[in-house]
Formats: C-alpha cells, structure tokens, sequence
C-alpha cells in the first residue's frame, strides 16, 4: 500500500515536470494558453466555434481538442476556422502534459497569440493535471443543475474563470442563477463567471472581454521578451 | 514504466477480486444490484426519487450515493423514500468495490429487493470498475447531446440499458433522438434505451417495466435459493 503511493505522487511529479517545461515554451512563444474543462456536453466545442468566428480578426487562435474517440469536435473547430489538432485518449479520462506537447507539434507557437486546449469531458480528472496553461476555464451549463459547483468542488477551487452556457434552458431547468453564483463564490470568492448562451449569443461579449483581458495580462509583465 | 504498469493491473485486480466477493454476497442475499453512471447532472438522483416513489409498495429498496462532497443526493434520495447511504470520495472520480462494501454495513441486504448504486457523476471512469452488480446503466440527458455514446463509447459498451433522460429538452436542444439511437446500437446492437422525462414522467413506465425485468431475472434461475 505504501508503495502504491509513492508511485502515485511519482507519476503527477513527471506530469508536473513536463507541464513546467510546456509553461516556460507558452511563455517564451508569447501565447497565451486556456485550458477548458467540463461535464460531457457542456458546451466547450462551441463555446470555441463562437470564439473561433467572434476574434478571428484580432488573434490568431489555434486548438487542441481531447476526446476518448473520434475527431467530431477538431473538425467542428477547424470548420468555424480555428486550427485544431485532436488528441484520442482511447479510455484516458483527462489530457496529460505528454499528450499535449506532442500535439504541440502540429503548431509554430510563435505564430500563434491564443491556444485554447479542450480537455476530456470530465469534470473531475482534469482538475488534477497541469498542462502548463496561464489560465484555466470550468464550462457549467444549466441543464446540469446549479449545484455542481460544491459537488465537484475541486475543478472549481482550480479555475480562473467560471463559463456560465445555456443561459436559453435556464427557466426550462429550473436553474438558480443566484444559488450557483453563491456556490461558486463560496468555494472562490473573487472567481469571475461568464453567464453565456453559444445558442442566442447572450453574454458571449463578457467571455471575449475575459479572454482579450486574459491575453493582454500576459502581454503586459514582459516589455523585453522577444 | 514498466513497473507503473504491473502495478496499474495488480491495483484493478484487487477491484475485481472485492467486486467477486460482492456479487457473491449479492446473490446469496437474492438483492438485484444496479450501478448507475452518467455525466453530471445528467438525472441519476431524479430517477432514483421518481423509482423510490413509484415502486415503493412493489420492492424493498435502497440506495447508495457516490459524490466527491456533500450528503445533498442521500437526502433528497431518503426524502423520496428510500434509504440511502452517502459515500465521499474527496477527489475520487469513481466508486470502487472497497468504498461499497464498507456502506453495506449500513443494510441487511437479505431484506432488500433492489440496490441501486449511484456512481460518481463521470462519463470516463466508474466504467472500469467493477462493483459486482447485475446490471449497469447508463443514464444520458438530451442537453448533453446526442453525440455521446461515440464520444464516450466504453461506457455504453458495458451497460446493460440506457436511460436517456430530459425528453422534455429535445427540442430546445436539437437532439436527434434518431441519430442518438443510431450510435447508441452502433456500439452494442442490443442495448436497451428508455427514453424518459423525469419531469414530465414520459416514458418512465417503460423504465420501471426495465427495472422489474431485471429483478425478475435474477429471482428466476435460483429457484431453491433460500
């Protein structure tokens, strides 16, 4: 038994090590990195097809998708024209830093100002695997209930940002706006949330603004970087 | 890394060996066992309270609750009616054989018809944990969409019905129930799906006639069990 946990500590040690070096290659590239996590369904192919159509004027965007099987999202992201390289897990329920610099070679990421990463649906694995990203997004949707934040408390405690989706289905769910944004500020006080609709379009202003300020905070610390 | 490995199979080994010892205990006591899984939110909770409601004056049931935090679905589940016993498992994306043998201390399973298991909300990996049940299933919820069963296909492969809840929110979410099923029997040609509102209460009648099929099936072949 103890054995099983020094190895256990081993293996998150190796993750965290590759996701150190994948940091320090996003910040030498000068890219800012989003990593988006979820429950199944959520909404985080289209949250990026919008992203995708809404700043393709004024970034240059790429994307990498996780998914046990099939390329369906990378496709549906490169249709709305982002650039997006798939990673299959077979049955691996979050990405891993290994994974992810692998993939990081379809890319010249000096070309690229954003990379959002779309981890496996999955709202509680990812959570505890580093991808070296700047910042890191938990995509609720109101058909789940809005509760989920103390139920899966840890992918909450972890993000940097809090997407609201399916605004649309909130009274068709019966959803509290006021009991989730409770819930989330419970477990992080000053966590932003972006109450969004992929659907209508309602509220994505307020998700681009996060993510131009998000570039723009990693712009700023490093006038002399090449 | 090869070591990793050896270990990872010793680690699932000792699950099955655990999950042996529970069928057994299971069949011996003659109480159907069912272990639900699902994304977050996808309904779990709501179809254990509509079944407690409904099929309380046919079976003695009860129920165990996986969650990462909090008691909330033990109690709405013990509001309904049934008994119920919470298990945490902090961080743990998925129950083992271990966490279920310990809450049976809580149920003499002799005086149960039915055990329903409600797994951690995770469509990746309470599949490859045995918990000895007779039946699993796979609750999916329109809002999710109907992509799922290929996105997340080793679940459906090893369940033995399919509950697709949220029939209410079809349309609203453009699921095609026609493309759903198609992947659904994709994957395992014979796979049951029940397609319910827990809202609503469509459909659930054909849920309760799946429920007492299996318990049926399980009374049927031990004729001189005591």
């Amino acid at each position: 038994m103890p054995k099983r946990i020094r190895l256990d500590k081993r293996i998150v040690t190796e993750n965290d090590r590759l996701a150190a070096e994948l940091a320090d290659r996003y910040d030498r590239a000068g890219v800012l990195v989003v990593n988006l996590m979820s429950s199944p369904g959520a909404g985080k192919t289209t949250l990026l097809e919008v992203t995708a159509r809404a700043l393709a004027e004024e970034f240059r965007m790429a994307a990498i998708e996780g998914d046990l099987a099939t390329d369906n999202d990378a496709r549906r992201v490169i249709e709305a024209g982002m650039p997006c390289r798939q990673i299959n897990t077979g049955g691996g329920c979050h990405l891993n830093a290994a994974q992810v610099r692998d993939a990081l070679d379809a890319y010249c990421l000096e070309d690229l100002d954003i990379l959002f990463i779309e981890n496996v649906g999955n709202l509680v694995c990812p959570a505890s695997f580093d991808l070296g990203e700047h910042r890191r997004v938990v995509v609720s949707s109101t058909p789940e209930g809005d509760d989920k934040p103390v139920k899966y408390p840890v992918a909450f405690r972890l993000a940097d940002g809090v997407v609201l989706n399916k605004l649309d289905l909130a009274d068709a769910t019966d959803f509290s706006l006021e009991a989730f944004r409770g819930y989330v500020h419970g477990i992080k006080a000053d966590l932003p949330i972006l109450e969004v609709s992929c659907k209508t379009g309602d509220g994505l202003a307020g998700w681009f603004q996060w993510v131009r300020q998000a570039r723009e905070a990693l712009a700023a610390p490093a006038p002399g970087a090449e």
